[in-house]
C-alpha cells in the first residue's frame, strides 16, 4: 500500500460558538488543525496509510494534537515534543453576509522554533511512497524554510515522490526577511504533484497568468509544466463565494496530456469552510493511491471538499461510502 | 368529535448534535418517534381527539414515550408494557450537500415481539371513528403483520374507518421471509384513506405507474380506486430535494371525482426533515375531521409538512394558528 | 465629538433555543434590547459618543441592562432605578417557512410607570448634539407619551437636534385610550431626522402614500418635508421577506434635494432579525456624525442592518472594520 | 382508587445556568412549578390519581404548563384559559456558601386575576376523595382568597376531605390589605391533614410555640389538634441548612395518638432544593392513599423530599422503585 | 517493554445530562466503555504498551470505539468488524442521595454473537507479556465463555501471563443456562494476577469468606493462593459509599508473602464513578510493568481509581504526572 | 468618594468545561482575568470608584477585556492598545481529589512588552486616593518591573496611597535574570497596605517567619511593620485545602495596634477558586473606603473571598447585599 508522510505544524483552533463574535462568545470550540495534518487525516479516513512528522509542546495541547491524529488512524509516532508553545488560531465563523474571521496566534510555537537537523529523515521516510509539504511551513521563518528544504531533499534522495500544496500566506512571509519566490520555486521544482492555481503559478513565475476561467487554469498548468520538469500533475479548485453559507466550487486536474474540470457544484448550508482545500488534496491523493485516473480523482477531490463544508473542524472525517453517496446524488435521508 | 385510534411502534430517536458525525458527536439529542405516533401527536396538537395503542418496555424509555404522547394530549392509556427492549434509531442530520443518515437499532423490541391477541380491540376502538395504520407495523415480522391485520379486521367489524399510510420500508420487509405485496394489499383493501404515491401503487399492483408529474399522480390514484373499492381518498406529497437544507414540496389529494394539487413550496432552512410525511397525514386528517373539503385539506397537509421541517423532533407540534399564519404568508416576525 | 442622548425602555429578551418552540424549549437565551438602546449600542460600537436615559427596576435584570450598555461603551449614568418590573419579551426565532414569533410581557414595567418630571433634562442633555427618540415610548401609555413630549421639548429648548424613529406598534397604541396620530405628529414636527417609510408618513398624514417602489418612497419623503418644516432627512429600508432565513433589503435616504437608494442586497442565512431596523439607524447616524454625506450614510446603514442579521441579540456589535469589509465584498474567510 | 384534586397557580420558573448570577447568565432554564401542582405531579408519578384546577393564559406558557402536568399523568382538563400573563419566578441557584435567590414576577397573572365563581366545583370535585390547597393561593389577593375559601366550602359540602399546606409567604400577604391569620384559620379549620410546622401553628394561634426540637414539634401538633377539631394529621420537615449544597432533614407526622419522627438524613450534593416541601407532601399523601400507616408515610415523605433535592425542576418525578431504593440504602450504582 | 493484550466487549455508553432522569433528559452524553478496554486505555495513558482484541459492528459506533482506543494510544488493529449491533448501556448518573442507575441494552451485540475460532491468537499474542481478561466476557453466553477459555488457553500455551478481573455480573450469568463457578474457576486457575475481593473468592470457593475488614481481605487472598497455585498477586479495593458524591476507598494488594493496604481516602465531589475499578487495575498493572513493588503498585492503583472519579467517561485518561501530583497531596491549583 | 487606580495585565482565561481535561474538552469557557483587574471589578461591584491602567492588543480579545471592565463599572479609559498578543491562561478546573491545573501562555503579550514611559501617570492618577499594584507586574520582565516602580514613584510623588498584593509567582521571576527580593522590597516600602502572608514576609526579609498559626501571622505583620515604616495595614487569608471542592479559610488583618482574625469558614461546593485572593483584597479595600474599621473590613474580605468560590470567572461580581446575606448566615433560598 502507498504510504504518505506529512511534515507540517499542528495548530489548535478555537472557534466562537453560537454565531457570536469573539468579543462576546461565552465559549470557544476546540479543534486540531494544520494544513498538512488535515490532508493526512482526510486521507487516513479514506483508508490510506499516512504518517505525520511534526513537533508539539509537551503539554495537554500537544497531547490533544497527537490524539486527534491517532483517532483518525494517522501514524503519529513522528510527532515529537520540544519546548515552545502550541500554535493557536481563533476562528469567528461567519454567517450570511458576514465573513468568517481568523485571528492567528501562532508565533514562537514549538514547530516554528524548529530548524533543520531535528528529524531523522532516513528513518521517517522508510517505506514511504510520498512526502506531502505545503507552502505554510517555509513561510514560518528561516528555520522552518530550511527544514522544509531539508525534508524535500531527503525525499528526493530517497526516491520518495513529493506533493506540494501552495497555500500561500502573505502575512507569514511578510513577517520576516523572506524571499518566498525563491524558496517556493526550490520546493515546487522537486514536486511531481502541485496543488495550486493560477495565482500560485503567477507568483512562482513572477507575472500574472493571463486570461479567464478554464482557459487560464489550463494556461497556468502549462506554464508550470514548462517551468518544472518533474511536475506531472496540477490540481486546484475555483470558488465563487456568494456569501458565508453558499459557495460554488469546481475542481480541475491538469496533466501534461490535458485537463479534467468538473461542473461547479453549489455548496450551500456551509457549516465550516476551514480545511476545504486540504480535503480536496486528500480526496485527490487518496483516489490516485487507489489507482484511479485523473478523471475520477478530480471527482473524489470535489466530493471531499464539498462534503468538508458540512462538518465542524478542520479535517474531513468522511469515508469512501460518503464520497460514493455524494457522487450518486444522495441528498435526502439515507436509511 | 371524531376520535382516531393509532396502532404502531414507538421509537426513541437519538440524533447527533452540532452538525457532527455519529462517530464524533459528544452527545445525542433524544426524541420520541414512530410514524403512527407522529401522526397522533400532530393531530392532537391541532385539537383532534386521538388515542395510541402500542407496547413499550417497562423502563425509562417506555415511560418517556408515554409522557411524550400525553404531553401532546394523546390518550396514552392504550400503551401497555411488555418485555423486550425499546426500539431505537440514530439520526445523523445532514447539512448542505451531506445527506442525513439513519442507523436503525430496533430489532427485538417489545413491540416487534408482540403478535395478535395482545389487545382488546373492542374496548380500544370504542367511540373511535377511525383507525390509522401504516406499512411499518406489518413489515416488522410475521407477528406484527398478523397484529396489523387483526386490528384492521377489528376496525372493519366495528364499523370504524381505516386510514393507511404506505411507509414502505424495503429493509424491514427483506429482513424476514415476507410477502409485502400480499399483506399490504389486504390492509389497503380495508382502508378508505390511503397516504401513498405512485410508487406505493406500483408496488401493490405489481407494475410501475407510467407517466410523469401530476398526470402520473392522478393515474396512480385512478388505479388505486379501481383496485380497492372501499378507497375514497388518496393523498401524497412529491419532493424535489435540492440539498439537505432545501426541498421543494407539493401535495395532492385525489378522490374518485378528481384531484387537488398544490403549488410546489420551497422549504428552505430545513431543521429536521424526519416525520414530514407524518405531519402531512396529520394535517390532512385533522382538516377532514373539521369538515373541511379536500381542497382545504391538501393545503393543511402542505402547511403542516412544510412547518414540520422547521422543528426538531419527529412530530409536528403546531397549532391551528400556525397553519393559518403559514397560509397567510407570514414569514417575518409575528408580534 | 457629537454626542447622542437616547430615551427609551430597556427590555430583557428571552429567546427559545435550538429552533424549538416556546412550549418545549428547555432554556431561554437572555439578551438586552429596546429599540432606542439598540441604536445607542450600535452607534457606540462604531465609536460614537452616546448616553442612555431610562429607568430599570433595582434588581438583577436592571443591573444586567446597565452592564449591557456600559460594555458597549454607552454612558449609562442616566439609567436610574425605580419601582416596577422589568419589561420582558419572549422571542421564538423562526426557521425556514416558519415565522419568528414574539410574546410581549412588558406591561407595568418601571419605565412604563414613569411620567414626565422624572429626569433633569437640562443636565442630561448638556453637551449633547442630538436626542434620539422612537415611536415606542409614546405608545406605552399617557405618562410615557408625556415623557417623550417633555424630552423633545427640552431638547428643542436646549438647541439639541432630534432624530425620531417611527417604530409604529399598533398593539401598544390600542391598549389604551390613545391618539397616536396627534402625539406622533407633535414629535416628528420637532425632528430633523426621521427614520420611517411610506406607511409611517401615511399614518401621520391620514392617508396612504400612493404609488410603488422607489417612486413611492420619494413621494413619502416629499410629503414629509412638506408637512414638517424642520425635517431635513428621512431614511428607511424596504424588505422583501422570502422566508425566515432570507430577506432582500434596500436602503434609502431622502433629503429635500433628492434621494439615494441602494441596490437590494440578499441577506441569507439569517441568525437574528431583531433590531435590524435599529442597526440601520445606528449606521446612518454614525456615518452622519463622521461627516459623511447621505450617499455614504445610506451604505453604512445598509451594511450595518445587513450585518446585524448575522448576530444573535438585539443590537449591532460591529465596528468600522466590519462595515468596510462588508462594503468591500468580503464574504469568504478574512485571515 | 383515591383521587386528589388540586387548586393552585401554575408558574413558569426561569433558572440561571452554570452557577452564574442572573445578571450574567447567558440563558435561563425553563421549568413549570407552583406548590400545589408540584404535589400533584409528585403524587401522579407515584401512581396516584390526580387532577389540577387552575388558570393559565392562552399562550405558549400556558400550553407548556398543561403539557407539564399531562406528561406526568395529572388530569389537566380543569386548567382553563383566561386573560392575563403567566406568573413567572426567576431562580438563581446557590452554590456552597452562596444562598439561592428568587425574584418573583407573578403579579397580575391569569390566576391572580381570578376570583370565586370561575369554576364549577361540583363537577370538578366529582369522584374526588381529597382537595389539596396551600397557603399561597389565599395570599395572592382578595379574589384568590375568596376562591380558596369557595373551593374549601365546596369540598366540605361534597364530603371531600381537605389537605392544606401552610406555605406561608409573608411578602405576598404584605402586598395587600390582608388578614392572613383569619383567612388561614378558616381554611385550616376545614382540613383533616395539615402540612405545617411550629411556625405555622404559632401564626395561626397568635403566639410562638415554646420549646425546642421534637418536643416543640409535638407541642405544635397538640395545639393544632386542640384548635382544629377536624384535623387528624399534621406533617412537617425540619431542615438544618449547612450550606447551599448540604442540608440535614428530618420528617415528622403527628396524629392525635402520637408522633413518628425520622432520623435526620444528610442531603448532600443538592441539585435543586425548590419544591422539596411539595415532594414531602406528595410522598406522605401517596403513602396514605396506598393505605400505609403514619410510620410508613413519614418515611415515604422523607424519601421523596430527599430525592427531590437531586433533581432539577420544581416537582418530584420519582417512582415507587426510587423510594424503595432510597429506603434500602442504595447509594452506589444500581445495575 | 511489556505489552498487555486485552479481550473484551466494547460498549457505547449513553449518559443522561444535567442531573436529569433518563425519562426527561434532552440529550445523552456519548462515551466508549467496556471493562477490559477501560483498563487498556488507562494503562496506555500511563505509557504502557497495550493492544485490544474485540469485535464491533461495521458502523459509526464501531468506528467510534476504535477511534477511542487509538486516541489513547491503544493498538486497535485487533478490533475486527462482524455483523450484529453495538452493545449499549444507558447511565443515569446519581446525585447526592440518589443512586446512579444503569440500563443495559447489550444483548445480541457483534461481540456477544462471537464464539471461539474468530481470532488468530498466535498472531495476536505475539510479543505480548500479558493477557487481561475479565469475568464479563464469559458471562455473556456460551459462545463468549468458550471464547474466553480459548484465549486463556492460547496465552498459557504461548507462555503469556494472564491477569483476570472478577467483575461478577449476576444478571448476565442468570440470563442463560450458565455455570459461573465452574467457568470462572477455570479462568482464575490460569491467572497469575487476580483483581477480586472476598466476594469473588467466596463465589469461586462456594462459601463466604468469614471475618471483617483487613483480616477478611487477607483471608480471602490466602484462600485464593491455596486454591489457585499459579496465582501470585491479588488486588482489590473496598468502598464505603456515603452517597452518590462521596465514597471512601482503600486499596489492597496481597501476595503469598503478605499484604499492603492503603489508608482509606475520601473521594468527594464524584463526577463519574463508572470504570473506577478498571482504573484501579490499570494503575496496578502499569506500576508493576514499570518494575515497582506491590507497596508502590497499590498506591498507583489507589491514585488512579481516586482520580478516575473526577473524570467523565469510563476510562482513566490520567498520566504519570497526575498520579504523582495526587500522591504528593496536590489538591489546590497547580500553576 | 475614594478612587482606586489599578495597574496590571489583563488576561483571557480559557477553562475546560464539563469537568473534562484540556486534552479532551470540546470547548473552552472564556473569562477575563488578571489579578489587579479582578480587584478592580470586585470593588466596583461593591460601589467603589475604580479605574484600570493597562495595555491590550487591538483585537477582539482586547475589546473583550475592556468590555469586561466597563460592564462592571470600572473606568477603562486608561486601557490602551499596543502591539503584541493577548496574554492567555488555560484552566483545567479540578474536581474532588483532582487539583485544578493552569497552563500559562502569556509570554510576549502587549502588556509584557511595555516598559516605563508608556503612561501619563500625572493624568491617570488625578483624583485618585489609592494606586493598587501586585507582585505579578514586576515579575513579568525588566520592562514591567521598571513600569511598576515608575507607577509607584508617581503615586508617591502625587500623594496617592499605595496598596500592594504580594502575589509571588516563582515561575515568572525565574524566567528572566531577576532579583525579586530587591524589586519587591522597593515596592512594599512605598505601600501603606500590604496583602501578603508570612511567606511573602519571609521572602522580603530573607528568612522564614518562625512559629505557627495566628502567632506566626502576627509575627509576620510585626516584622513587616518594623521593616517598612510606611506600612500601616497587612491583610491575608489562610487556606486549608481538603480537596478541590472544599477549603477552610480564615482571614486576618493586622495593624500596628494589633490584629483581627476571623473564624475559619468551610467553603464547600467550590465552583471556581480562581481570583479568591483578589476578591479578598476587594472586600477589604471596599470596606475601608466606606470608613469601616479593620474588624469589619476583615469580615468583608472573608465574605467576598468565600462567595467568590461560588461563581465562575476570575472576579467577584457580588454586591453589598450579598455580603450582608452571607454575614447574616443566609444559606437557604432567599425569596
Ligand atoms: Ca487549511
Ligand atoms: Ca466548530
Ligand atoms: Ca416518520
Ligand atoms: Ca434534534
Ligand atoms: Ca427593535
Ligand atoms: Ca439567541
Ligand atoms: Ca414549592
Ligand atoms: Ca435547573
Ligand atoms: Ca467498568
Ligand atoms: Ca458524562
Ligand atoms: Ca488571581
Ligand atoms: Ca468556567
Ligand atoms: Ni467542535
Ligand atoms: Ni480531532
Ligand atoms: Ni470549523
Ligand atoms: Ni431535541
Ligand atoms: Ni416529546
Ligand atoms: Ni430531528
Ligand atoms: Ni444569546
Ligand atoms: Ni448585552
Ligand atoms: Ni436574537
Ligand atoms: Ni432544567
Ligand atoms: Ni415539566
Ligand atoms: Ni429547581
Ligand atoms: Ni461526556
Ligand atoms: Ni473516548
Ligand atoms: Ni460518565
Ligand atoms: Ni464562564
Ligand atoms: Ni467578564
Ligand atoms: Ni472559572
Amino acid at each position: 500500500m502507498s504510504r504518505t508522510v506529512f511534515l507540517g505544524e499542528l495548530l489548535v483552533r478555537l472557534s466562537a460558538t453560537g454565531k457570536q463574535l469573539l468579543a462576546t462568545t461565552p465559549a470557544l470550540d476546540v479543534h486540531v488543525g494544520g494544513a498538512e495534518a488535515n490532508v493526512a487525516v482526510g486521507m487516513a479516513m479514506l483508508g490510506a496509510e499516512t504518517a505525520m512528522v511534526s513537533v508539539v509542546p509537551g503539554n495537554a495541547f500537544g497531547q490533544r494534537a497527537r490524539a486527534h491524529l491517532a483517532a483518525a488512524g494517522v501514524d503519529a509516532r513522528g510527532v515529537i515534543e520540544a519546548p515552545g508553545r502550541m500554535g493557536l488560531y481563533v476562528l469567528t465563523p461567519g454567517a450570511g453576509v458576514r465573513a468568517s474571521d481568523i485571528l492567528y496566534d501562532r508565533a514562537d510555537s514549538s514547530f516554528a522554533r524548529l530548524g533543520p537537523g531535528a528529524f531523522d529523515w532516513r528513518a521517517l521516510l522508510q517505506g514511504a511512497s510520498r512526502l506531502h509539504l505545503s507552502g505554510i511551513t517555509p513561510a514560518l521563518g528561516p528555520g522552518s524554510a530550511a527544514l522544509a528544504l531539508e525534508a524535500a531533499a531527503a525525499a528526493e534522495a530517497a526516491g520518495v515522490a513529493i506533493s506540494f500544496d501552495g497555500n500561500y500566506r502573505a502575512r507569514l512571509w511578510e513577517a520576516w526577511e523572506s524571499d518566498p519566490k525563491s524558496i517556493l520555486t526550490q520546493l515546487v521544482a522537486k514536486a511531481d504533484i502541485l496543488f495550486g492555481n493560477h495565482q500560485d503559478i503567477g507568483l512562482l513565475l513572477g507575472q500574472p497568468v493571463p486570461g479567464d476561467g478554464a482557459a487560464r487554469r489550463r494556461a497556468a498548468a502549462e506554464l508550470a509544466f514548462a517551468a518544472f520538469p518533474k511536475l506531472r500533475l496540477m490540481a486546484s479548485t475555483a470558488r465563487h463565494v456568494l456569501d458565508a453559507d453558499r459557495h460554488g466550487i469546481s475542481a480541475r486536474i491538469d496533466t501534461r496530456d490535458g485537463g479534467h474540470q468538473t461542473e461547479e457544484v453549489l455548496v450551500s448550508g456551509i457549516v465550516d469552510r476551514i480545511g476545504a482545500g486540504d480535503a480536496f488534496a486528500a480526496g485527490v491523493l487518496a483516489a490516485l493511491d487507489r489507482g484511479l485516473g485523473e478523471a475520477e480523482a478530480v471527482e473524489w477531490g470535489l466530493a471531499l471538499t464539498a462534503l468538508k463544508h458540512s462538518l465542524p473542524g478542520d479535517a474531513s472525517l468522511f469515508g469512501v461510502a460518503d464520497i460514493e453517496a455524494f457522487r450518486a446524488g444522495a441528498r435526502d435521508v439515507r436509511r
